[in-house]
């Protein structure tokens, strides 16, 4: 009743909104390690959850809000294998049952005095969580298929993307800006070379596939293989919010970027990025040097994700207009639009040529 | 326009709001003393009101918002027994008529130039108005019955809950959470006994009367009545926003706590707290030692009402479940929502039991 | 979903919210001087706009979101006569037109790629810019008549007024507030005297002849004019948002304040303010003299504007009432929401005197 709506009195072709939701699927709520003794409260799809380890070391995911008086849990204590509120001391398992009610003559347990619990796995160093706790999950989360190979190591980090899960991920996969936006730091260093990707569809996922890349020229590419070599190089995106970029690099350097995303809420994305890597240089020196760079790639791509974010909510939705070389941005979208109705097609589906397109970088 | 619904993934049964608008009624404004020459900005039910006190000393509250171009009056500054606005310099008096515009050749008077006046009551050193400007107010604003009354000393304190006036009443009126939240300050220190409370409705009121149960043995409890005796407890709500605690322990000592509440918006309540005792300790011992312990447990009954009111905001609203032993928060909530439909017995109706409660304390 | 609306328990009468919004118009984006070799972000209307200049000199305005993926393209660079974004690079000319995309093998052209321009005008140190990309204007932006005239000085000042376009219009007009508000400022330091207004009505515009007045008795007043003499005084308000208050006093004093105001959103307003004079005192003297008074003034406006339009949004619109001597503030909104509907009378309809008015300042 205060603010009138802004006129924006740009021609006013109605505007879409990338925002999805897919509870039905499985989502980084932290690494392991930040789990020990206190409860831990996570955000995601806008859905307050508390996390906590019972002493036997079991990671459990609540609503975070107590079913008694819904302050939440997360301003509690974990006694045992139970989570107790903070408020009037009510204790629930891990599967939300509440156990305990100081003061009360008769039974703690009752129907109505359970708090919706959400199937949670550990793995990979990650605690997931199944978004949907009225579902028994009909899959496992994404692994890192590499880590702990031999020969390979693992970098891990966390970082916030201020943008919804579609703009955070077509950025992650997108080419042409890494030659502008990042110029020197990865591509964008030398002349420009013409190469050509295939893009392929999958039912869970689409893949674009580089043929006839050199090796990048900015200062990471000449770290990661000093000494050339033919070069391969993939995109992928995994539903419900997997990005993988992929190199093979002659003989020796093979590098896996894994970021997983979560959706904190429609307008805020955490990317828990894994890469995996076997280099001839050694591991200290791969995270030495390329550690401060990949962070300075990402704050660029954190300052347009929040400035794109920010124009999208001020005009209401997002009035993109997209070329031949924004390979992925579409796919993508279709992906998760069909993953938000339930209408992926079957597991067993064959892959699909989409097109194939050439771009300069 | 810019974000959308938040999903809360949990069961969505439709919540409830505990949020009360009952403006036939009398609330505390201010401390007396808090009104001197300067007028006096205060919110009551989402309404701005200035408060004044004319060169004579009477107070009076009108709408917080000059008819002529709608800048607050309490801007402005007192003209003998006049507010004057700051802007144009209109001058109205306490019954909110406008006696003079500078400039104009004119009449000043007019009916269309009033500004809404609120009924003003001066006791027991509170400014009391009466939050309908269309209504005379039907009966006098609740006393303190034992301030001033031989032995009895009189301590006053003024404190802001960040919750509903609902959640505000029940978290004063509860006495689970003392032995859990406030462990050791008040009870909680002890092993706990088993106690029986009845419940009555009286027309304007609901009262718990508790049998059986011993001196509270946390440190207030040790400080109050350090002989010990027979205790009797009452708590009591009374419309539309008075909460009282009294305790008789032994012969000598006894002690009522009023909490009168003024609803400042839909989730934010401001407590004018009066305790009235009558102890064998000094008053000043009584002060000293009572007041820190009495902050301090408002200290963190403050931080679960934010905490519960940030959780029920985000959430749309409430789900609670109740047990036996939430003793007052129920009876509560149905005077008041009767006392907004004006819906109340009359007066004179006899009370009634509404049923007797066992609880561990 | 998460707050309740205030229920104000003041008698409700439907509240006006005086919010226009004229597209087609000439509003300052910024001082000339302002627009150098980067883009400059300004809002009008609500609608987020990028100004820059290219090598050649020339200003152009564009709708502040770049057609691909909707970052401002304010975060990039100017190119020669291009601006380029910073998030892929897109080239756009001052037409909107995009002119390359790095990466893209095909051409950068194409209707759908373009980005809104907005008409500008380089006039008297300011960048006016048309506020409807759709339409070609149809009349020229105001001038400052009597900028560079010889024996003229000109100062000018931007200031932020936290109102609306009509209230801090209003305000620039208003006569009575100066002798009450500005009191020793302006006016309002001696005896109030009676004065005669006359109001006429113009096509685009509203004036009011002030008859009767004496030189102000206020410190600014006899800065101005040390001799006295006969004082002839107008107020006018030309559409879309310009006020001018102009003084001749004597032979020697002539002054024009112009404040072109700029509605950067629905609840804020950039005033540009220039004030040409020719008096008897040296021009140095008079800005080391007027400007801190000017300013002083100015603030005490800025926070009875920021007051009202704070209350304004809490009630939800406005509940004014008038007198005889809120003289512009009626014809004032007249214009302006005629303007707004487009049904404004022929530029060649004869002016009207809508009455005269005595007042006492």
């Amino acid at each position: 009743m205060t603010d009138l709506p802004n006129v924006l009195t740009a021609p006013a072709a109605k505007p879409n909104l990338s925002v999805v939701r897919i509870p039905r699927a499985w989502y980084i709520a932290c690494a392991a390690g930040e789990l020990r003794g206190r409860p831990l409260a996570v955000t995601i799809l806008g859905t307050p959850l508390v996390l906590f380890r019972g002493t036997e070391g079991r990671a459990a995911a609540l609503l975070d809000r107590c079913a008694h008086r819904n302050v939440p849990l997360s301003l509690g204590k974990v006694e045992g294998e139970r989570l107790q509120c903070a408020y009037h001391g009510w204790r629930f398992d891990g599967g939300g049952v509440c156990r305990a009610i100081p003061g009360l003559c008769g039974e703690a347990e009752g129907r109505g005095r359970r708090v919706p619990a959400y199937p949670v796995r550990e793995l990979d160093g990650y605690v997931w969580v199944w978004m949907d706790p009225e579902t028994e999950p009909d899959r496992e989360p994404y692994r890192l298929g590499l880590d702990g190979k031999p020969g390979y190591a693992t970098v891990h980090r966390r970082v916030v993307a201020p943008g919804t899960l579609h703009a955070t991920v077509e950025n992650a996969l997108d080419v042409p800006h890494t030659a502008f936006l990042h110029a020197g730091l990865f591509r964008g260093a030398g002349e420009p070379n013409l190469i050509e990707a295939t893009v392929r569809r999958f039912p869970d996922r689409v893949e674009a596939d580089y043929q006839g890349e050199p090796r990048p020229e900015g200062l990471a590419g000449r770290i990661l293989a000093p000494g050339g070599g033919v070069v391969r190089h993939w995109d992928r995106f995994i539903l419900p919010s997997i990005s993988e970029v992929e190199y093979a690099i002659g003989e020796d350097a093979h590098i896996l970027v894994s970021a997983m995303a979560t959706p904190v809420s429609d307008f805020e994305t955490v990317l828990h990025a894994a890469v995996c890597f076997r280099l001839r240089i050694p591991t200290w020196l791969v995270r030495a040097v390329l550690t401060p760079i990949a962070l300075r790639i990402f704050g660029q791509d954190a300052r347009m994700l929040r400035h794109q974010r920010d124009t999208i909510r001020r005009f209401g939705g997002e009035q993109y207009v997209s070329t031949d070389i924004d390979i992925l941005g579409g796919p993508i979208w279709r992906l998760l639009k069909e993953a938000e109705r339930g209408e992926l097609p079957p597991a067993d589906a064959p892959p699909e040529v989409l097109r194939t397109v050439s771009l300069r970088v």
